[in-house]
């Protein structure tokens, strides 16, 4: 991708999959209940990821403050799914984990 | 990626990027009014690709109409790009155009 | 409102608010499995909602058929709810009976 | 409606019709170049509008950053359409104001 975000973008585009995924694995999981928070911050953060993918790629004038929003709601999903021990989970921390990341150095 | 609809997101989030990028370079245009049904449909495009990026990780059960439904808006938007001369409407377009076949096939 | 899909947007908003306040009151619930199919579907339908809420607002091209595919997911979720005896899950019911049959009105 | 923040809610829909509309009548304008900006804002507002009544309808823990965010962009949506006389204009810069305030009121 030939953006000046074109790596960040990636790395938030990985992040909205793994979340939907680990979504999608949790409602299916045996303990759903256990899940409960993990389900709700996997939307949450699917949801600002394809919020500042929008808003990147449109080169919006709020994009730094939606990146840094993104990065909070990828950094308390990340805690959420490292609780858990499924893989689905663990994906999806290690790649709330990175997107956080990637969100704060496109900003600075 | 590593979900069955991999592929296919690539080329849907490629479609993504080259909307919104035609969306914000149509809107720097000399003749903006020239542009106005590109900016148009770059931004209905630019959505159902997100909705679509959003159904197929989550698998969602209504996938296969929302990868019809993309496949539509997306002929429409290369139909509309391929009338200007611009980068980034050529770029666009072509991307349109590509993501409407990669819709088709994931459907059928 | 002013639109000429004016009181059809009202259901639709309704519907939207009854969606996301079932996900939140299913994943707060004792059983949660017993819930996973209407989590879910609460999540398709709020995100249509919003969807064809934006796409008739701004005199979408596509309007029609994106009211046709709201009135789909609409009956799916007001059938998944009907099968609980949870107020929440009543008044979704109900709010997305009555999306359906607003969408398909507005197309008609 | 019945939640907590029904009255913000009501406030943030009349403001992402009003936004939406602006966006159609501004592409359909005589001199749309003068209109790119206001084009552009509108789409940011409608969207961070969308994007909070889902936060609030399911009781996001991020609601009250998410409602900041769009305080901030109503602002500057307002002060854009309220450099323009066109009826659309007018209308959209006095719903981002009042949303802007419904939001901020809200977090407070």
């Amino acid at each position: 991708m030939d953006t000046k975000y074109g790596e960040t973008l990636k790395v938030i585009l990985k992040c909205l999959e793994d979340c939907n995924t680990c979504f999608d694995a949790c409602l299916k999981e045996e303990d759903v209940k256990m899940m409960a928070e993990c389900i709700r911050l996997d939307r949450e953060c699917a949801d600002i990821c394809t919020f500042v993918a929008q808003a990147i790629t449109r080169n919006s004038p709020f994009a730094g403050q939606i990146l840094e929003l993104c990065a909070e709601i990828c950094d308390r999903c990340a805690e959420e799914c490292a609780k858990h021990d499924m893989d689905h989970c663990k994906r999806c921390a290690e790649s709330c984990r990175k997107c956080a990341e990637a969100c704060r150095q496109a900003v600075a």
